[in-house]
This record gives structure tokens, C-alpha cells and sequence, in this order.
């Protein structure tokens, strides 16, 4: 009978336990919210980075400036140690303001907005005039043949599918026309290559976007025009033959040192479990990079100062990455992995934010096939406590960035905020610091620092 | 052995019919959705409402021509039969632009940005100037009592509580120093009241919105300043006396004609089963009233016209309510509940959307008492349906329009978009069509029209 009892007790104190550690887990989280929507420094981080620091394609004086900026407010955080790690990327540069006209067959000039996209070459110095062929993807291209292609500029116009709910999906179906269209269409003799932007909205704001070419030999200009004028392009055509006049002298200058910027909390228990968070410092250079990604990086930033702000020190170390050269290259995320790999560390788990500073929806998760299943099971146990801020789970990508460190067998997670103005803004001169909403930044930081306290707290086996 | 098998059978086709019933409201609603973002009316509906008919405040010219332009949209539609259900309203008007300013003690003014609130009283012609007293709240102004308030300017600062994740809980407790201030404020000899503007937000735009006089003999001038500017004025205060100068002539003309607009698609099986839903039609005079609440409008045409385009014939009366006069006394809410009542009309469900058009996370439901439980347990086994949408079910209030319906006994419902962006906009000029974005609205429709065509279809117990 006495056994029977404290069997019981034991039983109802190892409930009581449990309980009181949720309770404990749900105070900190919301201690961390309280502190993010009252005192939080992401949206005057971002200000900064925005106003003095826009347009940082990785390699330009501004990316550069970016760097000391993020650095220098990363060092003023007490107990964070910060480094720059050696990155070479390759620079990029726009030039001139690209032009595009469509030239009527009376001489007359109609503009287009015409955006150069990353990596491509420029025109002749005279620009150059060809007639347009438009076609709704790769395989068209290819169907059509050399005879039908040669000479001409190939316009890839297949829209978005706005009927996706998750933009990214929606991107994901289309952006093959502006990566790889106009390497494609050089295969086939064309002169250059338009691609419609991509965004499912109509609107005049072109969009860039990197572009590679296969083949080092063929290179042809690729440029994004609106969408608003890639209607009017495809009804001229739709109208007879329409020749177009492009100009630009945008061109790849070389490698040039772009650092990514690190900001680390060493673990007390664990320091060699590392949870990383991060985002990319690059942008591109028009707009501001607002929401791509200055958002992800200040809220990576902003994980170290609210676990300092609410006095949680930390078991494992908490290493917050601001990557460089995402964009155009992947290189800050390749040389961060390669290093790693070298000294043998070990990423328990890595969150990357570089969706947009919207409102935070969940997250989704990815890791080594081997490990991905204890992982998934162990953090859903946590879901209860990250609901009732509107947060899901789910199985999917995580980050650009992050994913050459699949091979470590750690976890690796994407913030998702809501999808539904990203490409508004996505790789514009319109992605501002004024179109970012304080709270909704705020949330996915404190969303962020959540997950992040809960996995430091317990690990994920 | 046979009966056996047969059972077998039976069960097998009705959990196959069950799945196939499934897939098939599954495929229903995703064909809402697709419909929505390829044709969606919604957006182009709202930027007209906006542009031409904005700052529709009940009773004004403006709110006459949102009658007539909304009217002849649903008319448009096919099997919607239109109406207009007469309803006077309280019309007050704005007048000349408010001065407020802050009087040195050399003379020198320095301006605040401010907005009269609805329903305010006027200041006298030539202005008023009085020392100003900063208050916390309703009760202060008690505990201060008459010797400390009489002759006074009071300043309601009580900021909205930021650590509310949604902003709507904030807003609630706060508002009641714009709805009851100024008359508080009166009662205890005050010659005026200015109230902190209901945002979260620090910016430099002002927040009408409706103010209520206990006491027909004491009413004085009442006006909002900018978040800005109370903390301006806030800081002045802390130095010493200061002095503020209005200037407002607002005033309320009397009673006037501003209907409510009513489109109807007639039930096939149970036309005397009334699914309702709505918006407000009025909006404030400032701004063009675009998430507040043309979305509401908008989204509630756009469930008939979705129900047209995909071939849905309703079983029950889908009836489409703008309501007149939400913002400055609920006339449009109130005559419609009666008129009701005195049909003995049943309202099976009524969906308000008054909470901007933003992306939208689910559905709050009430009801009467004695009647909730049934309604709540049968709606919630379509959450899976709605689950991949984002949306969420919870209890909580629905909408003011429809609130009066509540004796009717049926299943009053808010939709419950993302909050976080509202009190950037809410009763101020900055509510206008470009911060409306076109996806989020459009969802919120399709959000709308997938539950009521499950409770259409299904009914509710």
C-alpha cells in the first residue's frame, strides 16, 4: 500500500513537473514577446541597414558598409563575440539605367521597365535592336529550333500561377525562365532574352533576380520587364512583328572580399551544439533590400538581444550568421559550410529567415533523411506552446544559406511568414524600408527567438 | 454470413460516400479559391468604392453615390435581386480643418496633428485655449475630481498595450477614453478633451473615430492627435504648464436618408433559412474607408458573385448585407434587426467582415447560449477543409452590423483576418486602396465564401 502511494506521488509530482516546466516554457515565451513588441530593435536595425546600407549587392561599398554596421551593433550586445569570416564573391554591377523600347515600325519609341537581371552581360555599347519572339518557357524554346530563334530576342512570358496560396510555390512554377532563359536562348542563337517579372501582381516595377548562363562561350543579355508591360509586349505581338531596342551596360567586374558577418553567445553546457540563425546581408542593388533580406538579418540579430534582454543564458551556443552574397552566388553560404566542415563542427540545428518580414505563420523543417523523423517528432511536441501565436509546423525547405550544412545531421528550419506581399517587393526598387510593418517584423523575431530557447532548453532527441 | 457481408458493404459505401462528400467540398472550395485569384471582382469593386466614393461617412453625398455604385454591381449579377432598406442616420460633418496647437509662453505655436472626433461638438468660433491636464484613463479624471479638471483641457494618453499579439485586444482596452472621454471630461468641467490616437504604431497621422455624450448639456469638443504628437505633448507637460489652442467647427447637422444595400441570391430548398453576409458601407470621412470597411463590402458581394462563377446554386437565401452608419451610431445594424425581427425573418448565419482586408486566419463565432454548443460542434468538423487555408476557429465576438441578429438564435460569425497592419490604417486618412493588398482581400472572400457554402450545404445542427 505505501508502495501503491508513492508510486502515485511520484507519478503526480513527475505530472506536476511537466506541467510546471510547460508553464515555465510558455512564460518565457511570452516574455519574449512582450520584449520584442515593446522594446525590440529589429525595425531600427533595419531602418539603418535600409537607409544607409540599401542595394548591398554582395562586394559593393555598400555591402561593406553593412558589414561594419552589423558588426558594430552585434559587438554591443553583452557576452556576444563577433567576427567577420572571409568571403569572396563575385561582383556584379548594373551600370547605366537599363533602356528598353518597343520601335514601332514608324521610328516611334514605346519604353518598357526594364530591369538587367544579376550576372548578365550588357549589350553592344549601341544597344541592340532585334525582333521579339515570345515564348512560355524552356521547352518552347526548344521545340521552336535554332531557324526560329536565331537572331531574334526570346521573351519568356509564362506568368506565376496565382492560383498557388503560397506564393513561393507560385515562383517556384516560373522563375526556370528567368535562371535559366537566357542561357537557353543563347544555346539557340538569339540576341537576348526579356523575361517577365515575377510577381503575380500588375504592376510597373520590374524584377531582378539572378540568371545563369551554362555555357561560358554564348552569352546573352537577359533583362525582366513589368508585368504590366509584358501584357503590353505580348498584345503587340499578338499584333504582328514587333522589334525591341535594348541597352545596357551592366557586366561582372570580378571577385572582390565580402565578409559574412557572425555574432555568437557561447553555450554554458554544450558549446559545441550549435544553433545557428541567420539570414543574408546581400541584396540586390535596387530597392533597399527591406524585406530581402535585411528582415532576416536583423531578426537573427535580434534572438541574441532578447535572450539577453529576458536574461536567458543559453546551454548551447547560439551563433547568429549574416550571410553574404545569397543573391548571386551562394558563396557566404558554401565558404560558411566548408569551414565549418574543416574545424568539424556540429550544427544541432539552423534557422534561416529569408521569406520577408511579414507576420510569422510557422515554420518548416528539413534534415538528413537518416535523423529527419526523430527530429520532426521531438520539436512537434512543442507545438501547443507556439500556437496561440499563430505558428504551424511543417515538413519543407528551410534556407538558401543553410542548406550546404545538410550533411552535418543537424536540423534545419525556415521561418515562414505570410506569403501573400512577398513578391510585391521581391528583388525591386519598391522592397523599402517603408513597406515593412514594425509588428509583423517584430513577431517573426520573437517567433524566431521561441523555437530557438525551446531547442536550446531541451535539444530535438 | 450474408447480413455479415452486407453490413461490411453498407459501412464501406458510407465512408466512401463520407470521403467522396469530403472531396468533393475539398474540390469545391479550392475552385473558390482559384476563381477568386484569376477573376477576383474584389479588388477592382474596392479601388472604385475608394477612388470615387471614399470618405463615405453616413448621410454625406459620398455615401449616397457607395449606395447607387454597389447596388448596381450586384445587380449586375445574375440571380441576385437588389434592394435598398431606408435608414436615417445621425450625419455629422468634419467642417474646416481642425487647428491644434501648443501655446508657448512667448506666443509661439507649435502644431499638433489632429482629427475632431465623430459626433464631436465644435469648439466656439474664434477657438479655445486652456491649460492642458494629462490623464491615464476615465477614473483619473474622477479621482482628480472637479477642483483639478474644471476649465482644463484633459489629455487622455493611456497608450494601447503593444504586448497584445492581437492588436484588436489592445485597441479594446484603450478605446474607451476616445468613446467616453470627452463627455467624462465634460462632466467634470473640462472645456475640452484630446485623446491619444488608437494605434500602436509612433507616426504623425491622427485617429478619428466615434465619441458618445452621456449628457445632452455637457458636451465638449473632443479630438484625437497623433501618437507623434501626444508624446510630444506629454513630454511638454512634464516641463511644466502648457496651453493648447483648438479650433474646430465640426458639427452634427441632424437626421438624414442612408440606406442599406441588400443583394440576394433566393434558397432553392430553404429560401427562409438566411445566410447573411456583410460589411459596412460607411466608413469615416477622412481616408477612402478602404479596409475599414470597404473590404468587408467587397469580400461579401464577391461570396455571390464566386457562388455565379462556380456554378453553385445555394440552398438557402444567401443574402448580402452593406450596412449604413456602423461608424457614428449603428442605425444601418439596428433598422435591419428590426425590420427582420418584424418579418419573422430567421437568420441561420450571419458572417461580418470588419476587420480589414487583410490575409485571413480564420473565424470567431458567438451565439446565444442556449444554442452555441450545437452550432460550434457542428461547424468545427470542417476545420480539415479549411485547416491548408490557414484558418483557425475560436470563439469570441463576430461583428457590430450583426450583433442585434443575436436574438434570432442562428450562428453570428467574424471573419479574423491577420490584425497587425489595422491600427496603422483604422480611422485615419492613410486607410486608402494602396494599402489594400489584392491577394490578401482576395482570400478573405475566399475564406467567406468556403464557409458559408458549407453551411449552405450542410446547415448547421
Amino acid at each position: 500500500m505505501f508502495r501503491i502511494l508513492s508510486l502515485i506521488i511520484i507519478v503526480e509530482l513527475m505530472i506536476s513537473n511537466n506541467i510546471n516546466a510547460q508553464d515555465q516554457d510558455a512564460h518565457t515565451i511570452k516574455k519574449i514577446h512582450n520584449e520584442v513588441l515593446t522594446n525590440g530593435m529589429a525595425y531600427q536595425w533595419l531602418h539603418t541597414l535600409c537607409t544607409k546600407h540599401g542595394g548591398r549587392i554582395a562586394g559593393s561599398d555598400a555591402y561593406l558598409g553593412a558589414v561594419n554596421y552589423t558588426e558594430s551593433q552585434l559587438k554591443s550586445l553583452s557576452g556576444v563575440k563577433t567576427s567577420k569570416q572571409d568571403c569572396e564573391a563575385s561582383y556584379w554591377k548594373r551600370g547605366n539605367k537599363e533602356q528598353v523600347y518597343i520601335v514601332g515600325s514608324d521610328g516611334k519609341r514605346k519604353k518598357l521597365d526594364a530591369l538587367a537581371l544579376g550576372n548578365s552581360v550588357g549589350t553592344p555599347a549601341e544597344g541592340l535592336t532585334a525582333e521579339v519572339i515570345e515564348v512560355q518557357g524552356l521547352d518552347e524554346v526548344e521545340k521552336l529550333g535554332k531557324d526560329k530563334i536565331k537572331g531574334k530576342i526570346v521573351f519568356f512570358n509564362r506568368p506565376m500561377d496565382p492560383t498557388h496560396i503560397r506564393t513561393f510555390t507560385a515562383y517556384g512554377g516560373a522563375v526556370d525562365q528567368r535562371v535559366y532563359g537566357p542561357s537557353k536562348a543563347a544555346e539557340y542563337g538569339a540576341v537576348a532574352a526579356l523575361v517577365r517579372s515575377m510577381t503575380t501582381s500588375m504592376d510597373d516595377f520590374p524584377h531582378t533576380g539572378v540568371t545563369i548562363y551554362k555555357d561560358t562561350l554564348q552569352r546573352v543579355p537577359g533583362l525582366a520587364i513589368s508585368t504590366n508591360d509584358a501584357q503590353k509586349l505580348s498584345l503587340a505581338l499578338k499584333k504582328g512583328v514587333v522589334n525591341v531596342f535594348i541597352k545596357t551596360n551592366c557586366k561582372t567586374i570580378g571577385m572582390r572580399s565580402a565578409p559574412t558577418v557572425i555574432g555568437e553567445i557561447k553555450g554554458t553546457e554544450f558549446p559545441n551544439e550549435i544553433i545557428l540563425v541567420g539570414g543574408h546581408l546581400d541584396s540586390w542593388d535596387v530597392g533597399q533590400g527591406a524585406h530581402d533580406d535585411g528582415a532576416g538579418c536583423v531578426q537573427a540579430m535580434e534572438v541574441l538581444r532578447l535572450f539577453n534582454a529576458i536574461g536567458y543564458q543559453p546551454k548551447r551556443t547560439i551563433r547568429c550568421v549574416l550571410f553574404s552574397n545569397e543573391e548571386n552566388g551562394l558563396a557566404g553560404g558554401r565558404t560558411y559550410a566548408k569551414e565549418s566542415n574543416d574545424k568539424g563542427e556540429f550544427h544541432l540545428a539552423a534557422l534561416e529567415s529569408d521569406s520577408g518580414g511579414f507576420s510569422p505563420k510557422g515554420f518548416s523543417f528539413e534534415a538528413d533523411t537518416s535523423v529527419f523523423k526523430t527530429y520532426y517528432k521531438h520539436v512537434s511536441q512543442w507545438l501547443p506552446l507556439l500556437k496561440s501565436y499563430g505558428l504551424q509546423f511543417e515538413m519543407g525547405g528551410s534556407g538558401a544559406d543553410i542548406s550546404p550544412l545538410k550533411s552535418q545531421k543537424g536540423l534545419l528550419i525556415g521561418l515562414r511568414p505570410d506569403s501573400q506581399r512577398y513578391f510585391d517587393f521581391h528583388h525591386t526598387a519598391n522592397d523599402l524600408i517603408q513597406n515593412v510593418n514594425k509588428r509583423e517584423l517584430e513577431l517573426g523575431a520573437a517567433a524566431m527567438a521561441s523555437l530557438v530557447f525551446l531547442i536550446d532548453k531541451y535539444g530535438i532527441k
